[in-house]
């Protein structure tokens, strides 16, 4: 049984504190935020203590702590909680700065226990299919990936802000999908990007709708589409052209029932938005990592690949400002 | 090249003028109908000649008559046309009256030439694919077909009264399909059927929605669907389950677009009608007509096929009214 | 915070005890199972005691009982725990014996509190998205039902044996699912069965594939389809044909993964059976259940539903055995 | 009636005589060949006469050409035939050398009568359904559109040698449909390419997988994805978001029947290439053309639009040769 210290209490928090509970061989002993009233409220729902975040980490009965605060706290997490023997779960990103990430990595080089980062989209049953299907040859060698990820809405000015911008807040997701599956990183990242759909969002200084192309030493190329605003739900696709044909995760819908009439052949909407669509991938993501720590294996997803998913969002968004390819090794 | 004299001028008569005229081994000679006009009107489009029926029949210079005029007069033109030694191509039904029909296949029995009843549904291109994925072993053993026939919109009252009914008008087509599929006839038919679509459908005696159930020596088992109102377009859908696996043949729809919006994911309707649907059956069903009689094969589609369609219909019709299974052989 | 006693130990059970834990106002106190063996183990995986089912039943601290136990047990169970002043949520069927059932309903006519009979069915999120827009009004008036239910392979025969056949163990789903969707019971049903995938069934006097039609008053029909076996997974579809247009419940799929090389576009499988297929729906039920015994309302599937299931499933066998249609008022 | 020379007898000539042929409003009176005996073949089939082209195109019988010959000689031939009074339709790329291309734009500056380019992609009934979608307002403004365009299977390298590489010979009718759609020009172009298909592909200097960026002056973009290579036949998709929707147009698959077994739920694959695919396409562009001609409208596709698609090719080539985005104006 690990016992389960859970860092921060908002919205993704109560999604971890789920699987945790939920999980045979995890316990959530404890939950912190800085904002002591989320943290009492959470841990009344759950069964667990509310507690500070120092204390929880300085536990020694805790063996594990979910890392669910907001970005620019996770680097001083994963370092103070390594420095105290824990396994960790770090929500993405890592963090908004690249040299303070790597600093971050380079500082818990050694550490004993697993560090796993939250790129809770490898978990996706569908995205898993997809990739087991492609490790499987069913596809020969893979050319072309294409990754369409759209929000439903754009998030609120305020949100906007503090993001990082649309690269390191929400394509991040996309950078690490695509290193999952080609299994390289890319030579040279290309973006260009707008702001189209929300005028305060360009002025906030962020884009709303943007297209990355990323070219491999092997010629493969992939293409990733980010959107702020999908009206029909949460877009999230992936397409694969291999050799011997094309895998296409297709998007989950709200349910199967198709409405034939005069206007048309009219089925549901995707799944609204991550919670609704990635519930199963976040329990996934914490079976994995409890069965890390219980079997000292290699996480799936390591510290390295968060730091490397923000090189690239580093890289795109530099592409965007300048027009033209950045060079991953530049970043 | 097969000289064709064409007997009838409606809607279908110009269907069959198309296909004839396409096909590069047939010339459309002349055509006749009960209304004068109508003949030279299709003559005119299809450069043909406005003749009589009886004309047409009698010169030896036409190797082939497509009969395409009304149903009570199947028959008559049936016998004089292989009396006059032309091939033929007859549309469905053969008769209205079974009796009728019978003598008809009876007193053309010894004909040298072909004589092919018109069930062009056997020629569409999905249902043609099904039927060659269940010939292949595909799915096994086949052991219960399900049969969807929706019309878009009810036909007029006037129809509805000349047509003998929906089991001789409308679901011979099925009938034919079940016997196309199965490679056997039933042993029962028992039909439940009602009029609830439009009340001058059932004023006039007969019914606008239907379920038949085939049971077949085997044990095999069959169920017809008809509705003379599906809002959303033509309905023609097969399902057939067997042993290993089962296939389906949906609808072709108006294109492939597809609009996602806050009502859900929107796909186009079926095509509208049968002349939307099955305009390439139609030519499908032409080639082979012309394949029979240049190379002297059997046509797949025999007068006694016709005469056995017939028969299920009117058994369905006895079962519909009496509310009991109909023995096939009782009728 | 309801108090539960599980009755019976079984996968079903399992399934159940998980959907009571997780509630947040139901806890489950103790299991109870013939073979007490089963008992001790659900108990130790889910933390409650296990006991017998008397005295589950005598004790005042429980609140209500899941009936989980074999089919021939559920009228006394439901009588025992109707005295004992439990509500109830009693799997189906209610009984093999229609005779026994209506006994058991009439012993219990007063009771003062819900009993549910667990027809999880109608819980489906893609079923009730059906019934949702049918009761908005979104296909007008239904005329036409097909539900299709097809098991992905047999039953033991041992279990064949004991089933009451398929009408009572199988197709009783889809009668309480077309009284549900139809708001009115069948006039008559009429069932044509034969046992075609597996001689043994057949010589256990049971069948395996079955196809019925119901008849209503107002003119509607229903037909369903069962099969013991689509190798491809568990079939559960529905089709509903209105005045306005139709709609469809079509499969839930493994993944949302799709392949496209030489041999065609290849997606994945419906899931495989019921415990893939409907876990959210036993999570639905015993929400619902919850919900009637804690606001006092009236259960969504009474008594009363699970008996006019288990006659229908006794016309249609009668039927089968007959040849002829039998009126639901004659069993 | 339009008298119709149709210069050229090659696969798309054959095409495009069917059309000719088949149109109530126009004839095919000749056809020319450098090769003779393909004209003679042609014009055997069709019922027309095999000239020369200077014969051709000098007759003032003949009231308009249709251009099926080898691109480079499609400029020489649209100055001659605009120079004898000549309607025509040229089949795609006006040239190879955009310098020439915009020479004979010059030349022909002054042209009486229609010259419109053979972009038969924008008469596909799915594309143009997509487009009548998004002008009725359907998804609101366009917002990024991504084309996806794969040949089943790469062409001779004899081919590949004078097509112009995958720029000018493939994404131009990519290229094409995007101006269709956007309704402007891009401003800049930024392509990346490899030859990861094909060894000999690349060794002739061309490409085989292609990823192009468009970006547009209002913040839109559009990204078209090319491959030589797609085992599972003609991939040919548009998808396109807007602010109130998205519009996808999907393949359109050989038949509509679906297997399910044990592997899966098969579907059939996309038509195999554009001479299944794009047929009705090739009709409606002929019957575009006619109407034009007939009712002296401007053409829907102007030499204009056949210029622009190919600078847009040049500055594809450039950019997939530099590694930087260039801008339109600058070829």
């Amino acid at each position: 049984m690990i016992n389960v210290g859970l860092l921060g209490a908002g919205r993704i928090a109560g999604v971890h504190a789920t699987a945790i509970t939920r999980h045979p061989d995890s316990a959530l002993i404890a939950v912190s935020d800085y904002i002591p009233a989320n943290a009492k409220k959470l841990a009344a729902d759950f069964g667990c203590a509310a507690r500070t975040t120092n204390d929880i980490i300085a536990d020694p009965k805790i063996d594990a702590v979910l890392i669910a605060t907001s970005t620019d706290t996770h680097s001083d997490l994963i370092e103070k909680s390594v420095a105290a023997g824990k396994s960790i779960l770090c929500e993405k990103p890592v963090d908004l700065s690249l040299k303070r990430a790597r600093l971050c990595q380079s500082n818990v080089e050694y550490a004993a226990l697993p560090i796993m980062i939250g790129f809770n989209r490898r978990f996706d049953p569908n995205f898993k299919a997809l990739k087991s299907a492609l490790d499987n040859g069913e596809i020969g060698k893979p050319e072309l990936l294409s990754i369409t990820s759209f929000d439903p809405a754009p998030p609120p000015l305020a949100y906007v802000k503090v993001s990082g911008g649309l690269f390191r807040d929400m394509m991040i997701h996309d950078f690490d999908m695509a290193n999952f599956i080609m299994r390289d990183f890319p030579l040279t990242i290309f973006a260009h990007a707008s702001s189209i759909i929300e005028p305060h969002i360009g002025a906030a200084g962020d884009v709303d709708t943007a297209v990355v192309t990323l070219s491999y030493a092997d010629g493969r190329i992939a293409v990733i589409k980010n959107s702020r605003r999908a009206v029909y739900g949460y877009d999230q696709r992936i397409e694969l052209l291999g050799s011997e044909g094309m895998l296409q995760a297709q998007n989950m819908l709200e349910n199967t029932v198709v409405k034939s009439n005069t206007s048309g052949v009219i089925g549901a909407k995707p799944k609204h938005f991550f919670l609704e669509r990635y519930m199963p991938a976040y329990a996934a993501e914490w079976n994995a990592f409890v069965t890390s720590v219980n079997e000292g294996k290699e996480v799936p997803v390591s510290l390295s690949d968060g730091v490397t998913a923000l090189a690239m969002a580093e890289a795109a968004t530099l592409s965007a400002q300048s027009n033209y390819p950045v060079a991953l090794k530049d970043v």
